[in-house]
């Protein structure tokens, strides 16, 4: 079962406006076994929308449409999805009366453009729309179901959530579809790619998998569809086992987690506590770590210690440390992430160091150079990586890469208490 | 002039990532004269490709593609491509030393993948990825210019303005297009539209108005598209200045310009620096900061004190003002301030306490109350605001708050040197 989807708004087509409409019907559509084949968007033109209708319907059995049932666009979406199905508008009495109640409950009287939304096609389905004015259209033409919405998100989504994906599941006979997607980190594409040469070559149809990078991870995702879930579902199962069992330590979680998100689980669980001492990444680690809620529980607090002097004053690091190995070293975060861990009285501290760029860079040192560090319980240890050369790849970059280094710790079993 | 963009991508099709590709390069070519007349995504299918193109390419001059030219293997735009304008590829020297050199500056291995993306069609233009490995293609055909950009939204923001841009400028004669993009903070859009409105109604044409909202700011662009640059420059000149005297003080800077970056120069100018003390901004503000290139040179660095007794340990808020006032405070965030501002030596300091959410509110301080303080060479001065209920959103609010808050403190002249 295939379909397409079609955006309707000029604010689209100059990039005002990202079109998170199409990505939201995508993802529903899919979660139901039905393939979206091309995203169309295009301007609030009458011809355009006839012309993309006239292009889309003979090649395809389904096609939601959002945008253009506004008020304020003289419902050119309904006038022109009427001309191009050969029929006419009449007005829906019930979808008046909604229409209405919900201006009396505001208080606001009703404008001539507001009734005008009540207006629909002749032969079609109305769709209720519980959260605005302008109702869903449903019609079938030549054999293809088209269904407008919309434009506005919430309304969008209510709408597809309540009324379209039950309707979609009682029309149409819809297989099962599977995704699952592998969150992996410490493994660049193209050698992730080489060493899972064999496992991809040997996946059983009709597995497929497609690798999507995104700063700091690469996720893969196995999908597959059939008439039978349960095989499928077992089937990807087995190929997920399967990649665990190649690349143990890159695999960090699964479908919409974070290393964050991961890493604040992880020292839940210890009823451990977290400091960080940044400079390169200037706060953004911290942030990361602040973005989950409830992250308080374990996270006391970071110091960014951007001067030199305040590596020295405000983290303890020995001056004679930084003269003789400078602020990008070993010994240098080693001493901060110690000093994190002791100002703030926690159980791991992370620090890191580098030179993000565009200025810094020398030779030996060059723009990217980074080192962390990571002090735990029982000792400290440090790492160094060489990124690129933009200044907020490199801060990404280094915080993804921080918060991996604690999460491999922390997925080391814990040590007996004492 | 008009252009269709393609984006390419199966990740797009299943809802998994937004098309923000579309929206950033639909926003360019907005920029210099080109209408975008079509979006369209489509799968990492050779079928999908080929016939989208052979679809577009009789009805527009220009084609933006990104997508499919990564090293894995399902990525297949360039063999599509070449397919489509029956041309084969080749292995291209320059773009080859590219990538070796930025393996080598990686200390990691050059695979036979990597090598592959130095493949490119035969009589295109290499587009060079200043910021990856994957190099953009320009291939003319059939009358139309046709672009393959790499899908990883940055690589693809690089070519496009450093490359890309630029050749289309000199490619086609494009008309004058003149846009000023005005920057503003602390007056919220519907309030702003009633206060501009007499403003607005009364704008010269060609001159036309779009309200574009983003996080901490609302951006007015005014647009105008002629044959007379020199004149329609005048006249948004005029219209610049009549603004700057109805929202003087709303009014933080001009085009790409950014609260941290004006404040960069505001405290640069002073040779003044600043240091920050963070509860609910969890180390966003210092990271906004440090994302300007030699922040290094003014920002001292940031105490993000998550836990209560960080608050007093590390920036001396007095245990009885924590007891006394809570943590959301006036009297909080102003010893948080005066703590930075000693600890770190610095002539100003920010500090932020409030609930971000979802958890922590209470009647008399619900999710979103957010105290700012700031401390001067002369005094304290506190603000609370009550934002959302959206705890990412709340953050990004608090710190641009705090930040227009140093901005119109530092945008006072300065006080005489004694």
């Amino acid at each position: 079962m295939e379909a397409e989807i079609i955006t309707i708004g000029d604010e689209l087509l100059i990039g005002q406006v990202v079109d998170t409409n199409a990505t939201f019907m995508a993802a529903a559509l899919q979660q139901i076994g039905i393939s979206v084949k091309r995203i169309s968007s295009i301007g609030d033109r009458h011809q355009a929308i006839e012309t993309i209708l006239s292009e889309a319907v003979p090649r395809t059995s389904l096609i939601l449409i959002t945008g253009g049932l506004g008020p304020t666009r003289d419902d050119i979406t309904k006038l022109a999805l009427a001309n191009y199905c050969k029929t006419s508008l009449r007005l829906d009495e019930a979808t008046l009366q909604h229409i209405e109640s919900l201006f009396s409950r505001r208080g606001r009287p009703l404008s001539e453009l507001n009734r005008q939304q009540a207006l629909v096609l002749k032969n079609a389905t109305v769709i209720p729309n519980a959260l605005g004015t302008a109702p869903g259209i449903w019609i079938e033409h030549t054999g293809c179901v088209i269904i407008a919405m919309p434009g506005v998100p919430f309304e969008m989504a209510g709408m597809m959530n309540d009324e379209i994906l039950p309707r979609l599941k009682q029309r149409f006979v819809l297989p099962s579809i599977i995704h699952r997607t592998i969150l992996t980190h410490g493994i660049p594409e193209s050698r992730l790619a080489e060493t899972l040469a064999d496992w991809e070559n040997n996946l059983p149809p009709p597995i497929t998998l497609a690798y999507l990078p995104a700063p700091g991870q690469v996720r893969l995702r196995l999908s597959a569809k059939s008439a039978d879930a349960e095989h499928i579902a077992a089937l990807i199962e087995t190929e997920v086992q399967k990649l665990q069992a190649i690349i143990p330590a890159a695999i960090f979680g699964y479908e919409q987690d974070t290393l964050e998100a991961v890493v604040g689980r992880l020292l839940r669980a210890r009823r451990a506590t977290l400091a960080t001492a940044e400079s390169c990444s200037g706060g953004y680690l911290a942030h990361l770590i602040t973005t989950i809620p409830g992250s308080s529980d374990y996270f006391k607090g970071s110091i960014v210690a951007y001067a030199n002097d305040i590596k020295n004053r405000l983290l303890e690091v020995d001056q004679a440390i930084l003269d003789e190995f400078g602020a990008v070293s070993s010994a240098t975060v080693a001493a901060m992430a110690r000093g994190a861990q002791n100002r703030f009285q926690t159980d791991y501290a992370l620090a890191t160091s580098g030179i993000a760029g565009p200025g810094g860079g020398s030779p030996e040192k060059p723009v990217g150079t980074v080192w962390i560090g990571l002090a735990t319980p029982s000792g400290c240890q440090t790492r160094q990586w060489t990124f690129g050369t933009d200044r907020l790849r490199n801060i990404e970059w280094t915080t993804a890469s921080a918060l991996n280094l604690l999460r491999l710790e922390l997925s080391q079993p814990a040590p007996n208490p004492e």
